[in-house]
């Protein structure tokens, strides 16, 4: 059974951190999925990217604060860490949010649901 | 006399760009100093960063479409593209601005106007 990988706390979120998770597109095209869908295993995002690269933006993610993982049995679920963001930073998870819908190739790493 | 740096239009100002030149608390410092005491020498900003430094931020700052640098006589002057951020990705400069004031280390670097 996979273990409870390591969350920064609410508090130690780093605007750095978050701000250098986000940069990246295919970040951006999961945290996109998350928002819209809400939890979602780590299987769902093979589209998005290979293996190896899902699992590393996955981290990525998960270091900075932007995303909770859960293990569930022999799975793993990924759910966006929203409330605590909107709380630490109010308005900017939206505002990338709402800048990388605008992005054309968004649409392109996003499959259908 | 200096010669006017290249600087992307506001169309081709792009997301990840934009985020990888904030993601910086140096960048960012130089941002929120732009906006609260509106455009500025470059040698305004000598206590943020050393010269060589700052030459460096200043560029990505300028590459990424965050800033305008103006030569004027012998010196540049460097002032936000607010209006045209705002156009481009609307809030997002002022989420990261307002989140990036409440982080304790900015005061350290923002010397008295």
């Amino acid at each position: 059974m996979p273990r409870t990988p390591a969350h920064p706390d609410a508090a130690q979120i780093d605007l750095s951190a978050v701000l250098d998770a986000l940069r990246d597109p295919v970040r951006r095209a999961i945290v996109v999925m998350l928002d819209e869908r809400g939890e979602k295993r780590c299987a769902s995002f093979v589209h998005v990217a290979s293996k190896t690269n899902l699992t590393y933006h996955l981290s990525r993610l998960r270091e900075a604060g932007l995303v909770r993982v859960r293990p569930e049995g022999t799975v793993r679920i990924i759910s966006l860490r929203r409330e605590e963001l909107q709380a630490r930073f109010p308005g900017l998870l939206d505002a990338v949010l709402e800048s990388a819908r605008r992005e054309p190739r968004l649409s392109e790493r996003l499959a259908p649901a």
